[in-house]
């Protein structure tokens, strides 16, 4: 695939855009305009024809997007079906979670092995994935093509488990520890999972609706009402 | 506070102002420009200084921003001084790796109780959380201010428990589900969790590289190196 240099903001606006579109293939609907799609995603219709348009050509004018096709070409932008595999590291609470809540493969990954340190669980099978030891790791990671490690180990580990996964040739993590891990020179690829960030933006909704209350409440008392 | 209607885009970005402010405060930086505030966040020096103007006047020219100063206006934008209550439904895998993990009340919210349907837990505390029934949750809601749930029930009670809450006073959710639960007309507000954006995010990236690391060796191989 030809590739041209994408902006960060294009790139996260990607799966807000394939959500919308499996959404719409849910309901039966198979043609969106840019107008809709921005309507019910708060965009502009300008800026999601910009954003497609980084990537070729997709849309006809008069006609809008054909759903089927701009999903599929969303998702194999997005690398979906380039069969990624992903190892988890640290099978806690977080951990437990996702093995048995998230659906890797919707999203084009295998959950091939999750690792850790408690005897108790190493070999066993956690929901078909097989729990190894962390000595394992590095035999593992030679022997198998890894693209993304899922970081759910307790935060004192996360930096150590880090330095072990890229002298072992890993060069993406999934990071849910909360702990910082990018080097400004490093070639890692970290994405943080911030859920702080969500639930900030609902506190500022809630704000806004007790303000409005507030203003709503001294206006009737000012009116006499 | 008075108000003004903030576009979608900007309440979204203020919580990651906010972390990059604490970020800078722990590294003993008290004073930044939106130059530097930008290129660590991806953004431009005046999409900063226009997001900071829709709250008014933050910065001073040639000076930059004071960083305990901004983290504070902005912490309070977004309602982390005003005392939160959140309960949490739902005490499975996710419920309990938030209340181990997610220090809500760094973010200003205090978690007063959490609901669940087993018997073998509930009258227990969890991390100095009290379980209870859920079926005392609709008077707990009448004896309580509740400002947001967190939704962590398994996919099939997402919407009749969104229903119950609702019917009870809670106006605002934390979804962690995955399941879609605004209707355009509800009054609800409500924050989904979307794992999957990062991932595709983090997938974008390995593809990315994948295609440099290919086009590469293409361009070495047509040189006969």
């Amino acid at each position: 695939m030809k590739r041209v240099k994408v902006s960060n903001n294009v790139i996260r606006r990607l799966p807000r855009y394939l959500r919308k579109l499996d959404e719409l293939t849910e309901n039966g609907i198979s043609r969106v305009s840019s107008f809709e799609l921005g309507s019910q995603l708060g965009l502009t219709p300008s800026q999601i024809r910009q954003d497609f348009s980084c990537f070729g050509e997709f849309g006809q004018q008069g006609y809008g997007y054909n759903v089927p096709a701009l999903r599929s070409e969303i998702a194999s932008i997005l690398g979906m079906d380039r069969g990624f595999n992903a190892i988890m590291i640290g099978v806690g609470n977080i951990g437990r979670a996702l093995t048995e809540n998230f659906n890797f493969s919707e999203w084009g990954f295998r959950l091939i092995a999750a690792f850790d340190v408690r005897p108790e669980i190493i070999g066993t099978m956690f929901h078909d994935v097989p729990i190894l030891s962390m000595d394992e790791l590095a035999q593992y990671l030679s022997e198998h093509k890894v693209d993304v490690a899922v970081l759910t180990v307790p935060k004192e580990a996360a930096v150590p488990v880090t330095e072990m996964l890229t002298a072992n040739g890993v060069e993406a993590i999934w990071n849910f520890t909360n702990v910082e891990l990018t080097a400004p020179d490093s070639k890692i690829l970290v994405e943080n999972v911030h859920f702080s960030d969500s639930l900030l933006s609902l506190s500022y909704f809630v704000s806004e609706r007790e303000d409005e209350r507030a203003a709503r409440a001294a206006r009737a008392e000012r009116s006499g009402v």
